[in-house]
């Protein structure tokens, strides 16, 4: 069996927990026990998020005065190398030796007229006082938004339209690789306009979820697993209502409204890969991987089911 | 026919250049006219130095101090990331959309034993001046030694053992994949003491030429192309009696001597080729790739050759 498996940004650096690469280093060990299982029994892509480690490359980038700041798509290839790297070898400790890995640098297309780059939305990088906002905002023209009694930056987050390193992906498939990919979101890029087909890199951010979809849904995958904070899709979360959806089918479960810097985006990306493939879906917590795989834990979303069961 | 080709630093950002992503780019975009002739007409892998890009990383990180500095195989891990990806979009913008490409993440095992650890020799990141390297030294536990009239950290270069991720390149290899791998010669990992096989990070750096010739020498390479500013080998370099080698046994070649910092390595990663697989190995500038795969420019060393050609 094919899994897909995109890790969440809690799986590489706790909120709250400063960046160091020990920190990450850890919280990756703690990732690949889960993973270790799955990966001797099953054939593996995994993706993850990058957003403290951009968060912080800007935030060294900009101490550092000499040179400006790189651009968006080059800060993503450098977090695909960096968490690729450390995933790479922390779950190649925990499997036998034999095991082939590789961690591919994922370049993903994003169509310039995306209405999404008419509404940035996506918040990255440092935040920073009103003034300083303005500032910098004139200076290089980014745009911001308020966030909490702070400023922060704001970038687009436009749909993934195709993954172009697919057949190597799948071509190392064939061979029981383990596969690293699509990390953060891929790095986005896009075709300038004009005669000639050129590719360029583009400052937003695809969404994680709904790039690791893309690349499930590419590769035939027979599950796509969401790994995150929760141990499932919730309604009413925080509420004293609320409820674990432990199954669902993706036209009920699309129907219903979830936050949309959070679970919208995965519960979206389970939806389109169940009504896309007719294979399975899940969303839950990192420990729980082994039973969300089994279908005994998580939020599983399935054509097989006709609503939306809760947890008892 | 297989060509592994190793772009020199110089290829990436020349010496005194601002080190922007757009100059970075400028450059690669130059490398890659020079290579795509190559590409379309052959099976290539690309390796890369990373010399100026972790030394940016080391000074970005230095100066935002809330999260220490990441270490070099981390380091090292963002450099594969950020330029595979400049490569891998500017040449794919010059050969046809069909052809796959790949940048791999690279570790490569190193011996804790190897003497370079006693005596370290690569300069590294950032010069300080005496007082400034005397307090970081005490402080992160780091080797300094004297460059010019400033101080730089130096860390251990030694041997390449072992590239982990050889299966996959081939792999990719068999389908005519323009492979991008060894970037700064490779992530130096190495296995903990103790009984159980764990991987690590190594603090230290492998030389990119001498990596480069292992993974052509693992691929079985027809031929091992290094990329440099000189367009060939010379003997007495800058001096009035400089003649420049056009072809040249390994045997008679290994027996002279060339600058440690720079066409030392090469020279030797030549040889070792050589030696080893009975194929060609050339020495020579970007511009004549065309002419030095014909064998019409830089310095080819052969083994059939019986002892050193100088050009007219």
């Amino acid at each position: 069996m094919l899994v897909v498996t995109a890790l969440g940004g809690n799986a590489l650096l706790r909120r709250g927990e400063p960046m160091t690469a020990e920190n990450q280093r850890r919280n990756i060990r703690i990732a690949a026990e889960a993973l270790a299982p799955v990966a001797n029994e099953h054939q593996l892509v995994l993706s993850h998020g990058n957003g403290p480690q951009v968060g912080l490359l800007a935030l060294q980038g900009a101490a550092y005065t000499d040179v400006e700041t790189y651009p968006l798509d080059v800060l993503g290839a450098e977090t695909e190398g960096m968490v690729g790297y450390m995933i790479e070898q922390e779950l190649g400790n925990l499997l036998p030796f034999e095991r082939p890995f590789a961690t591919l640098l994922t370049m993903i297309e994003v169509d310039p007229g995306d209405p999404a780059f008419r509404n940035p939305t996506k918040f990255i990088g440092p935040v920073y006082a009103k003034a300083e906002a303005d500032r910098v905002a004139r200076e290089k023209g980014w745009v911001f938004k308020q966030d909490g009694d702070k400023w922060r930056r704001v970038v687009a987050s436009p749909e993934p339209k195709r993954i172009f390193e697919l057949r190597p992906i799948k071509w190392l498939l064939e061979r029981n690789t383990i596969v690293i990919a699509a990390g953060g979101g891929g790095i986005p890029t896009t075709y300038e306009p004009g005669a000639k087909r050129k590719l360029v890199g583009v400052e937003c951010v695809i969404d994680k979820d709904l790039a690791s979809e893309l690349l499930a849904r590419e590769l035939d995958a027979d599950l796509f697993v969401m790994l995150t904070d929760a141990d499932a899709v919730y309604v009413d979360w925080g509420k004293p209502t609320q409820k674990a959806i432990r199954r669902a089918s993706p036209s009920a479960l699309g129907r219903m409204q979830f936050a949309a810097g959070s679970m919208g985006p995965k519960v979206e990306a389970a939806c389109r890969f169940v009504s896309a493939t007719g294979k399975r879906a899940a969303i839950g917590a990192l420990a729980d991987l082994g039973r969300i795989i089994a279908g005994e834990a998580g939020t599983t979303v399935s054509s097989n089911e006709s609503g939306i069961v809760y947890a008892a």
